[in-house]
């Protein structure tokens, strides 16, 4: 997947990364992208911009992103791993935030060495691209900001924090007037360290562009969201996986601009009946633990099966761009404080309790016109097994047959994951 | 394990028992006591307490706590999970904490049906004990107080709640002064909702003297927590295990008075050159998962291997008594604030970063000569699990050997814990 003509040879090794393992990790990426994407049929023409992300993914963007710095006009790249750290935040200081989550196992020796091995894929992909040094959004990243959800994040930071400057954001577990006004004063505190760290103050002017750009990807996002109610759906699931993938990752206002552009197409497709599936393809919602780059697999299994995926709850979803930041206030305090409420509504299953997300899955089930539910939980993610018992039971009272699977980054389980989501896909 | 003159069966059946699964429970329990327990050599005569205390635990206890609660001497039964519920709240309020933490297996295709299979046993144990209605102390309790420590019980209350009347606390996982006023806060509400439940208000007499009682109890088993440093050691892990096992359910005042006789006891044994085990036998210290009635297994192993286990830093042993509330202050709200301040200090993994558990567990290896260490987690606690490997770092910096082990609450693994434990005593 490395660009043609530009050699990124030197600048990963600036990175001090395994340019060997790191070769590997590509090839194999680029064979899966291949297989998964590029066989797909009757794509909008319009996801050639994902096709370029993916090619650039560990070598263009990142060399945008470190001559920007260079140059001055970005002073910081900020790495996390979950939603609840607020880019606008950072964008309005200065830096770029870039996701950190790893969809795929790296190292696995070395990992346990400090990890249980029974625990979430993605804690330990993250620790083994560390390790192996084979991430250069890791390796870039100036700081990374943790924050205490899961356990196994919680204690997993605690090891991560060895390998490269933390902070450590405090998340509450249930919403109250109190807990608001704590995740309030943590979102002010953010701020400030991110100020130091980009040497550049929050202005009112700096964090009213840094929400509206960040709230147009999102509007963009929501109208690609929509038009994947039409039958045929003019988009596939593994697609608009991607794009959600690369709100993480991508250029804001460039990529803004590219999911408009699919938006327009997909409008466009609807309107003359065109669909990446035939009118009446199963059409599932996906909802469960987020998929990071590159976890395709649950994706390409049901798609490849003659499935369609039709939504995502999860965080590598609806639940990155559903809400907007209100875009009132006057002062840099008010607008932090708005910035907070809106992520503070994040249904997330460390919030206890959580009935929003059964609620979230069931409207977007009808809005979609789903056939049927797949929940889906990383292998020892304890909060969404848990939840996926409250979550089968909401399906079955709105009439949506349902499904929950377990899964983990390994391939080993696709045969049996093919077998089971067939019979799924028969039976809806 | 029934009492011999009077008929309990009445009482079980006002409970809504199984009493016919009740009688196998108690049968296994039973046996499980006498093969344990009963073939130590060389115990305390005082331990007559503890074999008087398992004969009435499901039995006679039940019955005293019900006929006070008829007679109005105690208003309510609070049930609770976890060390971080303060029993001198409920007790001021004129209640009486119950600990509901289950150390047996119990119905796990019922348990299944509810919760993942990959869930730690404790959680697995309550839920058990709750749906196959064996627990007496489950069934008496008016009032269950959760608490959102790790995911696992926080989302597994979810479902409990189902089950019976609950009151969730809300725990910090981090210590600063802003989460010090939250905490402080959460037991004013506790207070306030335990007040409610019983009809009676706390008043600083009332307090003054639940502190001071439940102070007394710590007073006691810190004394007999020191009389383990002795080699030959006076009383047995399993002794000792079992008593602060018994802080969570049996009377206050009684128990104080017989740790203390067990303590005197102890100390003149002491003097004598007089132990349970050998001198020199290898001298253990426990750390990890708190070990919930009758989870007796590791540290059955242990002793019938030769072993003596000499403390035990968990939740079932120093965190229970190491610290005193303060006896100070005037009004209630000083009090509960005193409250407050020493239960946020418990070790709890849950805490990020949790390094003071490192230094209690080195200091008490120190204090009472242990040869050394080991760690155990329940199979599914990711804290405990994850801090394992700071804990063999520091195990290894000072000095001590170290083992890890993962367990549950089956006998399957027995033999292969057996031969482990057998060979890092050899080698210790
Ligand atoms: S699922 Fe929860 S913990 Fe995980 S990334 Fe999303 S918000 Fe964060
Ligand atoms: S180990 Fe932590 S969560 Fe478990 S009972 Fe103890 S304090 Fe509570």
């Amino acid at each position: 997947m490395a660009g043609e003509t530009v050699d990124y040879y030197p600048m990963w090794k600036s990175l001090d990364m395994d340019t060997e393992a790191h070769d590997g990790l590509l090839g194999a990426v680029g064979q899966m992208y291949g297989d998964m994407f590029l066989t797909q049929h009757n794509r909008p023409k319009s996801t050639s911009y994902l096709d370029n992300f993916a090619t650039n993914l560990h070598s263009g963007r990142i060399k945008e992103m470190l001559d920007a710095k260079e140059q001055g006009r970005i002073k910081k790249i900020i790495g996390s791993f979950c939603l609840y750290v607020p880019e606008e935040i950072v964008a309005a200081a200065g830096g770029v935030e870039v996701g950190l989550c790893a969809g795929a196992d790296w190292a696995p020796e070395e990992v346990e060495k400090h990890l249980p091995r029974n625990t979430c894929p993605l804690i330990k992909g993250f620790t083994g691209f560390k390790l192996g040094r084979v991430c250069p959004y890791i390796e870039s990243a100036d700081l990374v900001v943790g924050e205490n959800t899961r356990d196994g994040k919680k204690k997993g930071y605690e090891f991560f924090a060895t390998q490269k400057p933390m902070y450590i954001m405090d998340v509450p577990h249930v919403r109250t007037d109190e807990t608001k006004q704590m995740w309030r004063n943590e979102v002010h505190r953010l701020a400030e360290r991110i100020e130091q760290e980009t040497g550049q103050k929050i202005t009112a002017d700096s964090l009213r562009r840094a929400i509206k750009e960040t709230n147009d990807k999102r509007r963009a996002l929501q109208r690609l969201g929509r038009v994947r109610a039409a039958d045929p759906t003019p988009i596939s699931g593994l697609d608009s996986l991607l794009i959600t993938q690369a709100a993480f990752m991508d250029d804001t206002p460039r990529l803004t601009a590219a999911i408009n552009a699919i938006a327009d197409e997909c409008e466009q497709r609807v309107a003359k009946g065109e669909g990446v599936a035939p009118k009446g393809a199963k059409r599932v919602l996906y909802t469960g633990t987020p998929m990071a780059v590159p976890n395709w697999k649950l994706f390409n299994i049901i798609e490849k099966a003659g499935g369609v995926v039709v939504g995502e709850e999860c965080c590598t979803g609806s639940r990155y761009y559903k809400d907007l930041v209100d875009e009132g206030g006057e002062t840099v305090d008010e607008m932090i404080d708005n910035v907070a409420d809106r992520y503070l509504n994040i249904h997330c299953a460390i919030f206890t309790p959580n009935q929003d997300r059964e609620q979230d899955v069931i409207g977007m089930a009808h809005d979609l016109h789903a056939d049927g539910i797949i929940d889906c939980s990383l292998s020892f993610c304890t909060i969404y097994e848990m939840e996926a018992f409250g979550m089968e039971a909401a399906a079955e009272k709105a009439g949506f047959p349902f499904m929950h699977v377990t899964t983990n980054y390994s391939t080993e389980d696709a045969g049996q994951l093919k077998t089971r989501i067939e019979a799924f896909l028969e039976m809806i």
